[in-house]
């Protein structure tokens, strides 16, 4: 045990941690869970306290040997060494304080290894920093690192419903409006509306992910920038640019982005979206394959596993149902982030490491749950052509094609007649000689029925 | 015009109106909507306000003559007389102040047109009270009176759907689990579970409605009863419930009771678990009347209206359907209500307001839901026998009950036949000899499939 | 009476009335609430109905003197009049088929009275149409008109704030983090925050609604615009642009537009980000004014109506108030609307009604919301210079600026040392040597502790 | 490796597992996070298959070694011992079936070792049980295991709160409604109020817990019961609770118990209040705390670390802060369940899993944080005494209790006197001769203003 003290007094720290007594204290006060800070985000606030302490050395508020022996610190820790000792819980007070100075005492701990001078955690290794710029910064870029793999899975699940609407251009189906037959479509339609539906959801990711970029590093405490050099304001952000390609930017207005969460909440947002988006989808998947045999099986998805442990050859729809739940996780955590950026108060907010952690994890399980659900789901979709031939030749909806040639009402009552005495629509129609039997074949036609073929003027003769 | 005073300053209202200075200046102040405050909310208002001049009258406290005129005021706006004047917005800042002051302001104008010494809104009206336990306490009452309607409509529900339970408890069908098919059942046990979760929340509901009872009535400004005689204290809750039969008590902590919105998050969680359920309902019935060809097609709801502008002849439910959108819109107050009480700060939550708002609301949304459900849907349900008892003599899963006798791994293997074959199970087993036919027939009979009769000893054999 | 008939049976249906069976059996199937569906709903279905009438008589499906009347009706409905006779309910099932219909029935009839042979309100007056691309046209129509009253408030209230940051340029306070005592700052920088985080919110709500004037019409019933004349869905969307300046563009993908929601969501996520951002900055106001002797004091807010019915010359801050539960308000809706996209199945989200009324609401009370805060709190809102300075002169706290000198820890005791004694920073300073008089008057003045202004390199000296 | 065969075909499974090809396909299926199904989730199935062997046993349909085998193996398991082998995630689709494999599938390998005749985990070890039954109760035992520890952080929590209003019993405070100085109070008031308000959450909680004690087991399937001995469907539960004290009553409708997850919505929404209480609480300790000199600085949270990176000898509420964090999460998952609550079709809710992961860490979650709160926040508090009689004297609004004697309106412009000419109350009184010196201090004594004393008959004189 080592004896530590700060301003709330002495404490034995363990002897063989590389942390010191913040991160000491922090572990006895939140032990919510075993949950810690997200990776990237102390990965993230690793490669800023790197960059400050090359811009301090430049700006010659930092002695060379500490800035040295600080970088050499940070890219021993990037590259995963004692990761044992980024213990800082995910769920905790101190709007992120603990997590800042965790790093801040690793570093300066295994730094002061290298030099003659003890190397402090917050004069050197937090110099011309605050919590309030780093933490949410840091946040920022692990957001930000976090997305491409969402993206990835996005990409490919768009790129994979596309071939298969261009697998199923040709497979006529019957629409279903409020749940109840409607007019023909094409299972090709069908695709390509999913496809670009998620198309605009990586658009809104993107541009929500756009105001990420913008951090309040350089405003120290509260936007003020107060005991951060001039140097070092104007070179910060540059620098961590350098160190990682995340195209940052310094805000304009400091006080505002250290106290403000709306980029998250909106970025939250985007991922809402997405949730309900891919919830609609994933219901859909799974009431287009009910059945076997009394569902609507019009679509068969790809056995993944056994259904159940009672009923033997059951196999259930469980792709889209873990798509399901994750949507309503992100929704639920959507309420969550801006319950806690309207709690925000003054100057700071200090219930950003919820935002972040559920942020980040939303991030994570929408990416895992997008690539389970394209690879084992939707490239293996196949239809029931059979099934769905079937049902638009007995659709009695199908005839609303004839509308504009006989009228609302004797459509309507065509579709009783149909429906009650079970003959089919041209069928009806032939019997009582109300249409020249080449135009009903010409309507009832599935591309006519599909509306992507003009029926021929020669045969439709008087429309309207 | 006349010319009123307030801590504000002075200011000008309209001569017409009942209302004086305090309800002019909410009216500007808060142009959110024409709703106004909750009609049951104002009338529990004026209850109290009649109670508290009988009351303060018998302490002595309030002249009898202004006593009086204060009491018929009260009764001739309980009539329904001068409804113009109760004005006071629904979406208000001001704790309620605005709405208790509204009412303080047209009972004195009111009672002053028959005494001779002024009736004062605040000295007399006001006599022994705040807004802060008025307003709560009417609040309460209002939802108290809004709930028997929203029982009785559970009560019909309940009723229809056990009728619907008897009327089809021999219509054997498919069981589905996660949407695909399971083991038969009958649209009796369907009906029935629907019954019975609905009774589970009308018990929730008296239960949550049970602490409504209790109120902060004599704690005035923060429960500390301070400017309440004690006689008042001891007296007012009595004398409302005299007036109006709601078992209200009154807190022991009063303290406590005033700026805590806890009993009414717990009520809104009620209603929130019953909109729920009932959108839960209203799938059901859209899913199994989907169709009417190409969808599942086992039950039949009444058609109440044509479905479609385009689609002649097409029938929707929409009466489950604006059950889901009440029920979506529940859902989301409930987030409502339980941000406003979170954000109530020390001894007092100064939204109450939206609280009442939108929990009065809900309950009325709900009870015209639900009884439009019941009169318009449930009680009108038919089923589609044929189609169900098709599924269930193609239903590859039923193959389940041959389970115990030939084992998972042998069953599995008969179903996926089945399937592939386009055999019924028990056609396959009679071709295979794998059971005694008698048992075969006995198994698949729909009593026993649905395990309403147990296997006959002598059929089984050899049962495991 | 006259009796009517659709594909359910005949209906009596009010002599009196312009609209037909369809909405009266709405009005039966549908008594949730009073409220009627938008007015801005149905003036946006309107200029739709004679759009479509002036390009079926281009396209010579409509008869020229049908035409023209179904024109005449429409204008004269848009002129307000026999605006009773639009009476869809707001919450309703039927996915706006009910709106849809009320509209047709009433052109239909109204035309009629001016054509000798009578316009039907299917065949005619909906001709080339179905509810499921007018009806969310129309909603998206409505949004996009509602929004100009929120994006000038926004303007206001911006322009307001930077007025008041301007104003207030120069008055140090103490700044806050997580409640406790930090450096200082001006309410110049506070004011401007404000300012910066609700221009995001207009850019934000700005992209969220370009997104709404991409509509599905032509698409009629699933996207696949079946019986509409290639002439209409070629022509529909520019003449409605001719009639009404919005901007709209025909989605590439009808079917993807006919049934999904997402834009819906993601301008409601931007209306909820904005309720958030003015929810914070209410809690901020009340916060900062709160007192006016046992609270922080620095702001006041001006006073709009006497506080409490009880405690007199009580004033309290009403107008953030009512702004709080608004924003509630919204951030509950946000769930509702989200759920009912989810909720959407296959070819049509039957959930419509609701998303539409919630975020036709939740536009309107914003933008009344944050009017009222704009003109009566925030353009009078003025600051307690005195508290603000004697906060600043006692805060512990500022001799954060010291660190860069004497290090972190020997700051640390400074503080501890002033806390415990009640002994200013600067007194102790000078009591005890450690700086130079000229570096702690220097440190101490108000533009450095802000850090407007650098500390001059002579009275540094020694810094770091 | 070992080849293992399902109805999807035969699978290569790792050699060194316990678990086979169900639980090896589930991982594959649901990568998206490491979180395993909670223990406690584990060990309620593990009990109720030992439970299944006995009585099947007792039943004679299960033979006697295999039941020997199974409890031998369950018992292993319960010891903790092969915790590698239980692996199935808790983000899952499959409605809990991985999971019941993944128990299955260990206990028939781990039994198999002991027996001659293999043991099959589906016809042996899930004798006469269903994913569907055995999942969801042992979902609700483990809940009902979660509980005591949280009921027992609330009772320490309000024992603490009560021993705290003890110990500031006397403490006279300024009351503060809508964030403005109300009438006077005291600290005991303010923490029994708490104390109170966490005694109805523990009342809630236990309400709504009850109800979890109602389970399906024996349900089988759908709640038939098919393929379940009458013998076991009626000794099971009992089994059940012979091997841990749960009180568990088997539901009388299965069927209703099976589809619907009402209770477990209520037991959400009873969290869920708790939450936005704990929320209400913990903004208030920061309010009160807040300072230490530009604060109320009313109250002193103990110092629990050090608050700032930046600002030597900062403190913040760091423990509050957590609690806040957690009540958002908690009330962001009730959205989350009571969504996939909603989604529940037919027979089956498939998305019991999600609701069952946010159940059992919400209530892990509450318990810690109320631990964390109670012992390293509540306990350690104390009170300013000095600020809160300074505040107490020079509160204008404590004028309030002239009012009777006065009237509102002469003691409204007192107070306006009182603040423009910064004069307390009593002096002015004092000063002008409105009322007798005897009663200027009877009433403005603690005791009096806060209504603990009534004011003396001879003092009062005329009193109203």
């Amino acid at each position: 045990m080592r004896i530590e003290e700060d301003c709330i007094g002495k404490l034995a720290v363990d002897e063989d941690v590389l942390y010191g007594i913040h991160t000491t204290r922090a572990l006895a006060n939140f032990p919510i869970s075993h949950e810690r800070t997200d990776p990237l985000l102390f990965k993230s606030l690793i490669i800023i306290k790197k960059s400050a302490a090359q811009v301090n050395a430049a700006a010659g508020t930092l002695a060379v040997p500490k800035a040295k022996a600080i970088i050499a610190a940070c890219n021993s820790l990037l590259m995963g060494e004692h990761n044992d000792a980024l213990v800082a819980p995910a769920i905790q007070g101190s709007a992120g304080t603990s997590v800042n100075m965790n790093v801040n005492e690793v570093i300066a701990n295994l730094a002061s290894r290298h030099t003659t001078e003890r190397v402090h955690p917050n004069d050197d290794v937090n110099q011309c920093q605050s919590t309030n710029d780093t933490y949410p910064t840091a946040g920022k870029m692990a957001a930000l690192q976090a997305l491409p793999p969402l993206q990835q899975a996005l990409t490919f699940l768009v790129k994979s419903l596309l071939a298969k609407a261009d697998e199923f251009a040709d497979v006529v189906k019957v629409g279903r409006t409020q749940l109840q037959d409607a007019v023909p479509t094409t299972f090709g339609h069908t695709f390509q509306a999913y496809a670009h539906l998620f198309q605009r959801d990586q658009v809104r990711l993107t541009r929500a992910a756009e105001d990420l970029r913008v951090v309040n590093l350089g405003g120290t405490a509260i936007g003020t920038g107060l005991n951060a050099s001039p140097y070092y304001r104007e070179h910060i952000v540059r620098q961590v640019n350098r160190l990682i390609d995340l195209s940052l930017e310094q805000a304009d207005d400091l006080v505002d982005a250290t106290q403000n969460c709306d980029v998250l909440v909106a970025f939250s947002g985007a991922m809402k979206g997405l949730a309900t988006d891919l919830s609609k989808f994933a219901n859909d998947l799974r009431l287009l394959s009910s059945g076997p045999q009394a569902g609507l099986n019009e679509l068969h998805l790809p056995a993944k596993q056994a259904g159940s442990s009672i009923m033997p050859g059951k196999v259930n729809p469980v792709i889209p149902e873990v798509v399901n739940q994750i949507a309503f996780q992100i929704i639920g955590q959507d309420v969550t982030i801006s319950m806690a950026a309207e709690a925000g108060q003054l100057e700071l907010n200090a219930f950003e490491p919820i935002i972040f952690r559920d942020l980040l994890q939303g991030e994570r399980y929408l990416a895992r749950g997008i690539d389970t659900l394209t690879t084992n789901c939707v490239t293996g979709l196949t239809v029931n052509q059979q099934q769905c031939a079937d049902n638009v030749e007995h659709s009695a909806i199908s005839a609303t094609i004839l509308s504009p040639y006989i009228g609302y009402e004797a459509t309507m009552k065509l579709v009783k007649t149909s429906l009650e005495k079970h003959v089919a629509i041209p069928e009806l129609l032939r019997r009582h000689h109300q249409l020249p039997d080449t135009l009903i074949a010409q309507l009832f036609s599935p591309a006519v029925m599909t509306n992507e073929e003009p029926v021929q003027k020669e045969a439709a003769g008087e429309k309207r």
